[in-house]
């Protein structure tokens, strides 16, 4: 039985110090939300495989953790295998898993049989299914919060793993744009309480639906999406090139480049766009998103700074119908975004639920620890123990005399521990420095007469006679 | 791709103030592990299955959720099967799974080779794991509490999940029994904050070990110690009967039922039990833990009566080596415990770092939960929104005039929403009560005029003429 034992491959432990920092993290994230109206809701880490299947295309279909049936999970397979072999009016040649030997079983074929349930890939679709299920308990607009884990059997690498989490914030039955300007806000708020110097980037996706009508690509958005998306590595010539390489009008393409370098509101932009009845509606989506940052920001030069509109903002998922959003950090080696949204039209639709529209943002948490950690954002008194006192005593009847004022402390609700084992003095205070724990009481036979007690300040290396309400009154917070 | 969509079989979504108010006996829980001492640590919800199997027991095995393979599953089978195929020397016969037909498949000998990852059955082994893992940058001892959901392909049913939370306590490298003492104030102090009411049994495995010699069943001792754990549910003639019937000596299983009715302290308990090594050990190690029960709560009749010792608390798992815990609620129509625990010499054994003891003690979140919600035990102010303030606004020149009023609520840190929408009043104040949001600001040409607000307070139907400023001293928290 014995073995030496190992992590899952892309899955991490999380320490003391790790998760007091990740906390720390969820909780301003949380706050946040709740200030703004947001909700909690939870949803099981294990879905129904028909819940997640065809979500996230070809790729996330693969991507999907499948748990097997439990019992005897070839169960179905053989009670198929039956009864293709037993129905003469069964083409047999149509599934080769299930007609022959093992070696000419197909992975692909079998797995529907196998498994029927599956790990949550995102926190979008369990919300979509929660809202189609609940939809008559829900007083809309539903503004929703989640934080949970998601898993991805994603080829692990640096920053990427197959769990992590996402903090996702949703409003589901509204158009409103106010809605986008929250959203928006909540990113300002919770990054600036965080420290992280950030950068918001928003686009609307109708401007680019009406931009691949004027550049001639109207059959090629998605194409001509990922190309814009690449804009931050390739740089604005390769984009160019790739676009002519699709078929991109050359003139159209000009106007488009110099529009890119100028503000939504300038002129040419404007004439630019509104030649198409799609991106006219995108441009006046982003100039009254645009009004609301002015009212709130007006006259906070550095968020006016952090909040741009950006062209050739994309977005991969191609869910999204509306405004788009991205966060970056400005400062680290993390190029990726640590933040990410959009508006999407018809998300519930999947469920059966059409017309219901939606917009929503997701938090990094992995990325955004990240970041903290390289640019060491995270507040210095965040360790392991919140304990504040350590009690040490050498013998059994001294320690029998520290558990009631280990029992005074903790009713007056100071955290404190009495070293469990009756070891030397050193090794006690060797526990209660490497758990930084910044007191100590030292009790002996010295102390049990006097009824007194020595606190030990043990970063300042001090120490003060004191009667336990004195210490309470000293340490307490 | 429209279809009505479920929930996975056992499991179960969570909305707004049903996280509410798991979070309220979470947090509770969780101040309580700090006050105490106690360290976070998380750890992944995939397991190697080499690190979870053979660690529960055989059903414990059959009840793990299994993660297919990504990629091609069946490589490593049909890699077997091929080797197995070309190399003469091998006995074909020994792998019936991989030899001939996919009839003829057996599921369990299949298993190994499709499935590597396991879901989390217990926050323990993990634990354990970790610890092996760390053990060169843990300072011991270690006191860890975990706060995480598990899974287990049980038979669903009422009360029972195959996805729930378990919140444990352990301290590992102490066999001081002042862990014991802490562990058990930990329930008091949980329990009561919760106004749960509760009763804490505790007993000692090593006096179980010693009865089973003093009945002659030194052979049988887990038998014995699963009839005695039937004993809140079959009675004492009962267990008796199947006592007598494993062959227990009928004159020392008199002295024993005697001696059940009696305190640990009373005379022929002592004697009874004093004529074995194993239970004489276990006797001093009760009276210590009574006795430092007696110095923190010597005055207090009320806890005195909620933790007693039991003799026939046995507790099934078969690692426990000295002190047992179990809490059960004394009112409502739960009958099972709602918390758990004791001590183990050797978990970390398992993973090849034998003897290093551990004690502790796990919450049962959900269970927790279902007496709380029956009892109605859950304060009041626990809803769904955090919201303070909903302000309406019927038009659009209003709507944007609301915009900067938002931003100063929020920015006083008060919880505020703009309805979204330009419905009409009652629409939106419909939603502040389905939401039970106690403040709406409803602003019209009037307030824009004359830059005042009208504060309605919904539950009390009043309504006041007030500045934004006052409005925020009023509502503040």
């Amino acid at each position: 039985m014995s073995n030496k034992p190992t992590l899952a491959k892309g899955t991490r432990d999380f320490g003391p110090a790790q998760v007091a920092k990740r906390k720390f993290i969820l909780n301003t994230i949380e706050a946040v939300f709740k200030k703004y109206g947001f909700m909690p809701i939870e949803t099981p880490a294990m879905e129904n495989l028909t819940t997640l299947e065809g979500k996230y295309g070809d790729e996330g279909d693969q991507l999907l953790f499948r748990i097997i049936n439990s019992g005897d999970y070839l169960k179905d397979l053989k009670a198929l295998h039956e009864r293709v072999l037993a129905d003469e009016s069964q083409d047999k040649t149509y599934l080769p898993s299930i007609n022959g030997k093992l070696n000419e079983l197909d992975s692909k074929a079998t797995l529907p049989f196998i498994t029927e349930k599956g790990l949550r890939y995102d926190l979008t679709v369990p919300f979509a299914r929660y809202v189609v299920m609940n939809r008559n308990d829900i007083t809309f607009p539903f503004k929703r919060y989640q934080m949970q884990p998601v898993w991805r059997a994603d080829r692990p690498q640096k920053g990427r793993y197959r769990e992590f989490w996402q903090c996702d914030a949703d409003i589901v039955g509204s158009d409103s744009l106010l809605c986008e300007l929250d959203l928006i806000q909540i990113y300002i708020e919770a990054f600036t309480l965080l420290k992280v110097p950030f950068q918001i980037k928003y686009n609307n996706r109708k401007l680019l639906d009406g931009l691949s009508h004027l550049l001639g690509l109207a059959d090629k958005l998605m194409e001509m999406t990922i190309i814009l998306d690449k804009q931050d590595k390739i740089g604005l010539d390769a984009v160019v090139n790739e676009l002519l390489n699709i078929g991109a009008n050359p003139s159209e393409l000009k106007s488009f480049t110099d529009a890119l370098n100028n503000s939504i509101d300038t002129d040419n932009v404007i004439n630019f766009f509104s030649r198409n009845e799609t991106s006219l509606k995108g441009i006046e989506e982003l100039k009254t998103i645009s009004n609301g940052l002015n009212i709130c920001f007006k006259d906070d030069e550095a968020i006016n700074k952090k909040v741009v509109h950006d062209l050739a903002l994309a977005r991969g998922l191609s869910y999204y119908t509306g405004a788009i959003f991205e966060v970056v950090s400005t400062q680290g080696s993390l190029k990726s975004s640590i933040g990410g949204g959009g508006r999407y039209d018809n998300l519930t639709g999947i469920f059966g639920m059409p017309n219901i529209s939606g917009v929503g943002i997701s938090f990094g948490l992995d990325r955004i620890y990240d970041v903290m950690e390289e640019l060491q954002l995270f507040p210095e008194t965040l360790q392991g123990t919140t304990t504040r006192i350590l009690i040490c005593a050498m013998d059994q009847p001294t320690q029998s005399y520290c558990i009631s004022i280990l029992k005074q402390l903790r009713d007056a609700g100071i955290a404190a521990e009495l070293y469990p084992d009756l070891k030397k003095l050193g090794k006690q205070l060797d526990y209660a420095n490497a758990l930084h724990i910044p007191f100590a009481i030292i009790v002996g036979e010295n102390e049990i007469k006097s009824g007194s007690l020595v606190l030990k300040n043990l970063s300042e290396g001090t120490q003060q006679e004191l009667s336990i309400q004195q210490i309470i009154t000293h340490v307490g917070i």
